[in-house]
């Protein structure tokens, strides 16, 4: 038998945080009501409500990403309506057209990584004056995610730019942060946790990337967006008998920082790896500074590395391959210089 | 502070049987790979089909129940074609418009509680002559939940006249088990975990309500089926990053027959629950032998059980109020005989 | 070759009223706009609007009635909510799941033939009253035909009625009046034309079944309905790129009242067949007032029948056929006196 | 009031060959059964089955291209599934959505005006190596129009080699031949109408904007996929009552190859003002031979023709106009050389 790998490829790879487990342990006999009406999913969405120094939210707690992007979109979006975003924005490539499914376009409106109001602003623009307004799909919503699919942030500023425009052209604007915990405590993020509900319209709070066994939690911000929520969840198949399990998990993580915790411990180990590669020559696909790292190896060194480890190929070239390194809550400095010294 | 209630209004109050809950601490550290691509799904798997003494299933860990109606019946139906169910069909009345929302019709071909082969030829043969065929969904799936939402049983005969018919006009056959458990362990069933894969194209077996903090897995007995089953799994947003919780949960279930041990326990205490109330006089709405039994009693007295005790109030007329009455895994003696004192 | 029969068994047999063909031929080479961006379906909607005393709608002309209604329910409705309608509602039974397609249930709350505002009425209490409310699929709409597939007509008083309840539980009403010329020009008939507007929020005038080639308006009354309307005309592939054929036809259809005159010639012989058979002693299925009508005949009669005449056959037993008899525009009192003459 | 303009901006501008409006007048009081069972329709089957030497193809009558798009599509494709096109494809740019509506993606893999086989290959392959297989929409479809939105011709060798490569990989190939009759006539084009089965497994042949008031014929070469394929005409609000229409326009269109010199007429013309313009020394954005043209015009130049002419604006910068300019059954060599002398 082979000796088992080091994972590295994604940031799901272990259960939970020892705290959340505790926390169920702790719980598991306890009598509940379901579907999310028990005490638990109170004092989580309260913790939340009391983190983001912000009463005027709505929260839900889901279960998947995939499923929470469904959700949050379909609910918003009229028959002829669609949602904008850039080609590697998850929706649109590793979802199996779960958008689509719901009946609405996924709208690519550039192959860079990151939007820009600039760029929503002109599709806009554009599709206003096309006279043949009534074929076209309307956008509706604009979605991103923070961080993006590459570890990239977006700057508190260009976040506030694009709600403008959003606000401007009746736009309403949705961030994935299925990863939020990396974005937050990262050295170059200049949000703070309770900007967000004043940055978009609606956006989520990860769980299943961050220490949870799962679970996503959705923030809505617009009241408009609030109304009959719940049913989306019913009908997409995403509502949990046992929601007292996504109560538990958040609760811990909002409990003490924990979600911040656990964020910056991969982000540290992350940021340790790519300056130690880097002082070892090696480029980097993106300058992330979040916990996913792009480095770019050789195919030798490729090969040498799976030996030992599990990581994503991301992109390949007749010499090189660009591989996805993922820190996480489980994560430890030897794994990570482990990991370095293969260089 | 009012005295907390006993819950007995349905069957997934509390967390997961104890020997989940310790395989889930003991595998939190180990590392796999996500989605459900882990040992611990292929493990469960096996167990599975060795219990079922078959090899030639396939099987998919799926999250809710609802999510797994929604996915085994839009993933067989064309867009043309319906669901034939009854009434109270957990598809017709309790999921939101789930099947529905995936563009099909649930076709409703009586009110009476059960199903029976006989109902199912007289539409068929109904549509069939109809000179206006094109104007009319077409029945291709037969939904039917083992036990019903009333905790009635199917009898073998029965299911195997049901699935005659169905192979006879071309219909697939579609259990439900979301329940299964306390279906298997009746003194009443004459059905053998093993001979289900005979008796339909498709089954599932019921987690979340038999012990599971949640999971439901899918058997595909139909080899028709069987193409590329996963794919609906993501576009519905429930494939589970972390799938190996399905696999930990669905091996345990299977190992040693815990998941016959905690039917039969709860079928056994509802027996003695009716038992009792039998003997003091009180009626039941139908006469299940599984875990949820429906008594009827006077308003006053449901007043009186409703102080200490959560139930499901299920009808009630003028004078009346007919009550579901769930057990569980971790439901005991004491409980019921606190409840049977009741009366 | 087998003598050509007469077709009563439906109400578009022929092509078209020799008056819109006439106008068809006379604008066949004038240059427009498509996508019905051309004057004559402005001057068609400011002759209807005339013909309503009512400036206050908004008009849309589309082409299929089972593409009506699928168009004007799924733009009111959200994914969670659903259509209230009797069993034999032509959404629920012929239309091949039309609505189900674009994701929302067909709610039946009756077999009756026609739906009362108390039915209506108690559906949505004891809606209200579920406990388990977020399960179940939200009526927001009721749909009812005028007259209805049986050929029977509301009154006044009970449309007014069953449009209250809706207003009182913020339901929207909509009536599908795809022979709406027959229920208009009806001896027992209390509604105008231009009461229409206010005695729902959305109705359709039809006109394939009354006169034209093809063709149905929709009147929007509720200004909430309004609001981009046009974009799922074209998003369910409606949108005629010759628009202006829907004009020029309902421009003549509303010209001189000549829908009216349509709809009185087919009334008036419906109801002296349904005189002549009555003296006869046929009895009928129903009572109907309009160009439909059912008489009930022995096995024998009907086989003699179908040797020269095309009629539908609506139900039967074992002895007794219930057959179904349609007037149009192109039927004449020569036509009708053949037939009775069968008896 | 100002002088009427003359309409060049497409080929749906005026009403119907004179043939197929004097077929419609001829046949008008003639009773026929509905929904395209009637004789007209046989009749046009078997002359367009002729016209393709071919009798092992189903053919169906549909109303709109739109709708013919979506119903092909949404009839062909599972709910992971997707259809390839280029980015200008009609069903991506043009249809509102029509397509994502029925749940399933357009996959757009170029921006190129044209699809070749290489491109499809080349997606394909990067999809199946794809690790993350099950996150990614199944390509299973590839669509493209003959001629294109920017009236371009595929050779026979181009398609030939695109439905190899279907072939290969398991994907159906579709065209959309909205414009067919402008192909088939065009001096550049070397495919035979008989030659279409061979070369594709669906394709539709465009009446509305070739000469019927309205119309697509649908003829379905697979026999995999002429199962039950009438079903979705009727649930995506298709199935006209009138069928009969259809019928008698399309057995008028390929009666006496009317189709063929409808599509010749308006080639001839399309290619004389090519040849003018470009003496004159006018640019054109693509080197069309058929019916659409796209001279590029300065901003003057496009002010003073749109006084006299109505054409589209394709798209322009800040010096010069692209517009389109179609001719059609209607158009004549007087129009074109007006036309021609605003330069």
């Amino acid at each position: 038998m082979e000796e088992k790998k080091i994972f590295l490829q994604c940031d799901y790879t272990q259960g939970c945080h020892e705290k959340i487990m505790n926390a169920l342990i702790k719980t598991n006999l306890i009598q509940t009501n379901g579907y999310g009406e028990d005490e638990y999913c109170e004092s989580a969405k309260k913790k939340i409500k009391e983190r983001l120094k912000n009463d005027n939210v709505d929260i839900y707690f889901l279960i998947t990403g995939t499923s929470t992007n469904q959700i949050v979109i379909s609910s918003i979006l009229r028959p002829y309506e669609g949602v904008i975003t850039v080609e590697s924005g998850h929706i649109n490539q590793h979802e199996t057209g779960a958008i689509e499914t719901t009946g609405h376009k996924v709208i690519v409106i550039t192959n860079e990584l990151k939007l820009t109001s600039e760029m929503i602003e002109n599709y806009i623009l554009n599709q206003i004056n096309d006279k043949l307004k009534i074929h076209v799909v309307q956008a509706k919503l604009v979605y991103l995610s923070f961080p993006n699919e590459n570890g990239l942030l977006y700057s508190k500023n260009e976040l506030e730019k694009i709600y403008e425009v959003c606000k401007k052209y009746n736009l309403y604007f949705y961030i994935d942060g299925a990863r939020l915990s990396y974005a937050l405590t990262s050295e170059k993020n200049d949000i703070k946790f309770e900007d967000l509900p004043y940055l978009c319209d609606i956006f989520y709070i990860g769980g299943t990337k961050c220490g949870a066994l799962f679970g996503e939690a959705v923030v809505i911000c617009n009241n408009v967006l609030k109304q009959n929520f719940g049913f989306n969840i019913k009908l997409r198949g995403a509502l949990l008998a046992k929601g007292r399990l996504l109560g538990i998990q958040f609760y811990e993580l909002f409990n003490d920082d924990l979600y911040f915790k656990i964020g910056k411990n991969a982000v540290d180990l992350a940021l340790f790896l790519k300056s130690e590669l880097s002082k070892k020559g090696i480029k980097f696909f993106v300058d992330s500074y979040t916990n996913q790292q792009f480095p770019i190896v050789t195919k030798e060194k490729y090969n040498e590395i799976i030996k030992k480890f599990e990581v994503t190929k991301w992109c390949e070239d007749d010499k090189l391959v660009t591989i996805r390194v993922c820190t996480s809550w489980g994560t430890t400095k030897e794994i990570i210089e482990q990991f370095v010294n293969m260089f």
